[in-house]
C-alpha cells in the first residue's frame, strides 16, 4: 500500500498530474541556499480553471456523501500523513529550514485536527440544525413548518501559508475543514515549499481514490507568480478563498474577490504585533520566568508565528529594569535564525532598519554568528511608551519585539489606543494584581480574538474554543477563526427549508432524528425526535 | 407617561434632537401626491461623526450590563409601540401609501420579534459558549484552558429599507438585533417615511431613559442624499453596517466599506426574483388554487418585497395553459397599485418597458384606473424557457412578473443555470410528484437561501430557522440571515479566554454556569458546571 512518494514538479488537477505550462521555478534549502530537485512547473491559466470546474462538479457529485463517509475518509487522510510522516518531515525541514522537532509537532497537529474534525462530523450537531414547527390554526394565516441547518458553500480556494507546511496549507485546517463541510477545494501552494505541498497532495489523491470520493474534490496548483493566486480568485464558481499571510497579501486579495461580478468571502487572517503586557508585581514577583518565557516565545521557528509577541509592555520599575536587561543578554545570547526564504529575510533586515530609524529607542540584537543562506537576526528595541507612535506597530514577521517601558495606566491605554485589531494580547499578573487594572482587561479584549493570562500567544490548540482571528487586520473578517473546529463555519452558510416533505430534508431536519443530533426546536435545545 | 408624540423635523443624536444642517427635504403621500408637515433637516456630517461617537462610548459604557436589563429593556420597548400603535400606524400609512392592514400586521410583527429577541437574551445560550479544559499534564507543552464566547462587535450602522417602516427600520430586526447583542446603533433613516423613523426614535429615546441605559446606545439621522449614508459608512469607529435595499446601492455600500482603511463587513440583503416552479401534477390538479396564491403573493402591498415571485415556471400543457389563463385574467381585472414613493414607481415603469422590449413575449397588464400619485400597473410577461436569457432575470421592484412556459427537465434546469443568489426559491407539486424531480430540489438547494413546497415566498417568519439571505446577490455574505433570530449573528464576533482567572470570565463561561446556558465543553453539549 505504502508505495513511495515522489515529487515530480507538477500541479494535480483532479486527480491527474500535469504540467502544461512553460514556467518553471524552483525550490530553495533556506539552510543552505541550494536549489533543490525537481524543478517546479507553474500552473496554466487553464489547468487552474480545470480545477476550479473539477472542485464544483465534484462538490456537486457528492452533496448526498453522509457525514460517516466523509469522517472515515478524514480519519485514513490522518493515518495516511501518520505513515508517511518520515518522508514528509525530511522534504520539509530541507524546504523550510525548520527543526525537526518543529517540523514533526507541527505534523502531529495536523493529524490530530483532522482526526478532531472527523469526530466532530460524527456527533453531527455543528450543523446547527433549527426547527420551527407549523401551526396551521394561526390567524391571520397559518404558520408554515420551517426548518433550516448549515450546508456547504461549493468550492473553496486555500492560499497555503509560508510558515505552516502541514498546519496551514495543502492537508490544513482550511482544506481540512472545507472538505469537512463537504466543499470542493482547490489549493495554491505556496512556492517556498512546493514539494512538501506535492507529497500532501498526493496522499490526499490516494486517500480519495481509496474512499471512491470523486477526485475533483481536491486539486493542487503550484506557482511562484501572483498569476495562479488571482486566476483562481476570479473563477466565477469559486465561493470562498482562505488566506494566512501578510497584510499587504490579504488585502489584496480581498480586493480581487470584492470586484468580482459575484463578489465572494475571502477569510484572510493577517498576524498581528500581540501586545504582552507585565503588571508591576508580576514583574517584582517572576521577572525572570517572564523574561524566558518571552524569549523563547520570540525566537520559537525564526519568529515566524502571526501570534509572535511584537510589543512587551514593561514597567519602569527597578524589577522593569531587571527584566528587560534579562532579554537584552538573552537576545545577544540567542542565536541567529534560519528563516523560511529570502523573501521573509530580506523583509526582515528592512523592516527592523526601518523601525530602529524613525524611532527614539535602543536597538540589541544577537552577537552570534550563522551560515545559512536566509537568516535573522534576533533583535528588541527598547522605549518609552510616550515615544512610541502608531506607525511602529505593525507586523515586522520574524524574531522583532518592541520593549515599551510604561509608568502608569495612561500609558498602557494609550499604546492600547494605537493599535488596530489584534489576534491576541496578554497580560501578566499575580495573583488577584489584575483586580486592581480590570480597565485594561475590558480594553484589550475590544481590540483582539483572544486574551491570555500568564502565558505567550504562542502555540495555538486546534480545539472547539480558539479563535485565531480578531478584528481588521488581524482577520478580514472578525466574525471568523482560521484555527480550530470553528474553522468549519466559514465553508458553511444555512439553508432555510419552508413546509418540505419530512422524507425530502436532510437527515438532520427529519422528524426522527435518526442522527441524534442537538437542535433548536421552536427555541429549545434538545436530542428529542418530533411528534 | 403616554406623552403625545410629535414629529419635528430633527435628528436624534445620543437623546437629544439636532437639526444644525442647512439642507431639507420633505415627506409625501404617494396615495395623493400631497407634501407632509413638517419638513426634515438633514443630518450634518458633524451630527453623523457625534452620532457614531456617542454610540461607540455609549456601547463601551454598556458592556457590564447583564443580558435580564437588556431583555427587559426590549421588552419594554415592545410594550411602547404598542402603546403608540394608533399614532404610528397612521402616519405609516399616509407616507407610505399602504393600507391599514398591511401597516398593522407589519407593526404587529416587529412588536413580536423584538419580544422574541428578549427571549433569546434571557435563554442565553445564542452566546455559543464553548470551554476546553487544560490538562497540565499533557506532553511535550501543558494544554491551556481555552474558552471562548460571542461578544458584541461595537458600533452599528443600519440603513433604514423603504419597504419595511416598522419591522426593518429604525426598530426593525437591524436595529434590535444589535442593541439586543451589546451594540450601539446610528439608524440613516429612509427618506421616504422620516416622521415615521421619527416617532420610532422618540420611543427608543423614552425607553432607553426609563431603563437609565446610555442615550447614545441610539441615534438617528435623516437625509435624502447620499451623503449621509456615506459619512455614517465612512466612519472610523463604525463596526459594522446593515442594509436592506437594491442590488445597485448594496454594491455601492460593499465598495465604500471594502475602501476604508480597515474595511468593515457590510450586510446588505438585495432582494432577488425568487422563482415558482409549477410541476405538470400540481398544474394539472391544483392550477386554479396556484394561480390564485400567485396572484395574491404578487400583489401583496404593490409587489414591494424582496420576496416577490417574479418568475412562474409553468409547464406547457393544457393544465398550464389554464393556470396561464386565470393569471392573465387576474392581472387585468387587478387593482392598480399604490407604490411607496415616486423613484419606485417610475423605475418600474422603466423597468417593465425595457423588459418587454428585449423579450420576445406577450405583456398582460392590469386594464383598470388609479388616481394615486405614485402607482404601478401589475403585469406579467408570458414567454417560452427557451426565450428566457440571463438580463430577463434582475429584479424588478414591484407587482411584475414572468411566467415562462417549459417543457423539459431541461428546459427548468436551464432557467435555473440563468439565476444568480436568490432569497428563495419556491416548488408547487402533489404528493410524491417531487421524488420524480430530486435534481430540480437540489440544483434549487445551491441557489437559495430558502427553499418552499406548496406556498409563496412573501411572508417572511422572523423565528429561529428562518433564514432570509442567499448567494450573492441575494446577500452580501451568504453566511448571515437579516431577518429572524439568527440575525443577530452579523453583530457579535468570537472572543476567546485564554487562562484567565474564572472570576475575570464572563458569567456564561464561567465554571459555575450560573446563568445555566448550553455550552459545548470538551466537545460535549451541556448544561452542567464544572468541577
Amino acid at each position: 500500500m505504502n508505495r513511495d512518494l515522489e515529487i515530480t514538479g507538477k500541479q494535480l488537477i483532479s486527480g491527474i498530474w500535469s504540467a502544461s505550462g512553460e514556467a518553471r521555478f524552483d525550490a530553495y534549502c533556506p539552510e543552505s541556499g541550494k536549489r533543490l530537485d525537481p524543478r517546479f512547473t507553474e500552473a496554466t491559466d487553464e489547468e487552474v480553471d480545470r480545477a476550479v470546474e473539477a472542485a464544483h462538479a465534484a462538490f456537486i457529485l457528492s452533496t448526498s456523501i453522509g457525514s460517516e463517509v466523509r469522517a472515515s475518509f478524514l480519519d485514513a487522510l490522518a493515518q495516511s500523513l501518520h505513515e508517511h510522516s518520515g518522508v514528509l518531515v525530511d522534504r520539509c525541514i530541507s524546504e523550510t529550514g525548520y527543526g525537526i522537532a518543529r517540523a514533526k509537532g507541527e505534523l502531529i497537529r495536523t493529524i490530530g485536527q483532522t482526526r478532531h474534525f472527523a469526530s466532530i462530523l460524527r456527533e453531527g450537531s455543528w450543523v446547527e440544525a433549527k426547527i420551527d414547527l407549523s401551526d396551521r390554526q394561526r390567524e391571520p394565516i397559518a404558520r408554515p413548518d420551517v426548518r433550516s441547518m448549515l450546508k456547504p458553500l461549493g468550492t473553496v480556494g486555500v492560499i497555503g501559508a509560508s510558515n505552516f507546511p502541514f498546519a496551514i496549507s495543502v492537508v490544513g485546517t482550511d482544506t481540512v475543514a472545507a472538505l469537512a463541510s463537504g466543499c470542493g477545494v482547490v489549493v495554491k501552494a505556496h512556492p517556498a515549499h512546493p514539494g512538501t505541498c506535492e507529497l500532501l497532495a498526493e496522499i490526499m489523491r490516494r486517500t480519495l481514490q481509496e474512499f471512491d470520493l470523486p477526485p475533483g474534490l481536491f486539486s493542487l496548483v503550484q506557482g511562484r507568480s501572483h498569476r495562479v493566486g488571482e486566476r483562481l480568485v476570479n473563477h466565477p464558481s469559486l465561493r470562498a478563498l482562505a488566506f494566512t499571510g501578510s497584510e499587504q497579501g490579504g488585502r489584496a486579495l480581498c480586493r480581487l474577490a470584492a470586484e468580482r461580478d459575484e463578489p465572494i468571502p475571502v477569510f484572510a487572517e493577517m498576524g498581528s504585533v500581540n501586545p504582552v503586557v507585565v503588571l508591576p508585581e508580576a514583574a517584582q514577583c517572576k521577572g525572570d520566568t517572564i523574561a524566558d518565557g518571552f524569549l523563547n516565545s520570540l525566537l520559537l521557528a525564526g519568529g515566524q508565528f502571526c501570534t509572535n509577541p511584537g510589543i512587551l509592555l514593561v514597567p519602569s520599575t527597578d524589577a522593569g529594569d531587571q527584566l528587560v536587561q534579562r532579554i537584552k543578554t538573552g537576545i545577544e545570547q540567542s542565536p541567529i535564525q534560519t528563516m523560511l526564504h529570502r523573501g521573509i529575510s530580506e523583509a526582515y533586515e528592512q523592516g527592523v532598519a526601518q523601525r530602529t530609524a524613525i524611532t527614539t529607542s535602543e536597538r540589541y540584537q544577537s552577537k552570534q554568528a550563522s551560515d545559512a543562506a536566509c537568516r535573522a537576526v534576533p533583535a528588541v528595541l527598547v522605549m518609552d511608551a510616550c515615544d512610541l507612535k502608531k506607525e511602529n506597530l505593525g507586523e515586522i514577521f520574524g524574531p522583532f519585539s518592541i520593549l515599551v517601558r510604561w509608568r502608569s495606566l495612561e500609558d498602557l491605554l494609550g499604546v492600547i489606543q494605537k493599535l488596530s485589531g489584534q489576534l491576541t494580547a496578554t497580560i501578566h499578573a499575580m495573583d488577584e494584581e489584575w483586580m486592581q487594572w480590570e480597565v485594561l482587561f475590558s480594553e484589550l479584549q475590544l481590540k483582539v480574538g483572544r486574551l491570555l493570562m500568564n502565558g505567550f500567544p504562542t502555540g495555538v490548540e486546534p480545539n472547539h474554543a480558539m479563535h485565531h482571528g480578531g478584528p481588521f487586520p488581524a482577520a478580514s473578517l472578525p466574525h471568523f477563526t482560521s484555527i480550530g473546529m470553528g474553522s468549519i463555519k466559514r465553508f458553511v452558510r444555512p439553508v432555510c427549508y419552508q413546509d418540505i416533505p419530512n422524507a425530502m430534508l436532510p437527515a438532520e431536519l427529519r422528524d426522527e432524528n435518526s442522527e441524534g443530533v442537538m437542535r433548536l426546536v421552536d427555541g429549545v435545545l434538545t436530542r428529542e425526535s418530533i411528534g
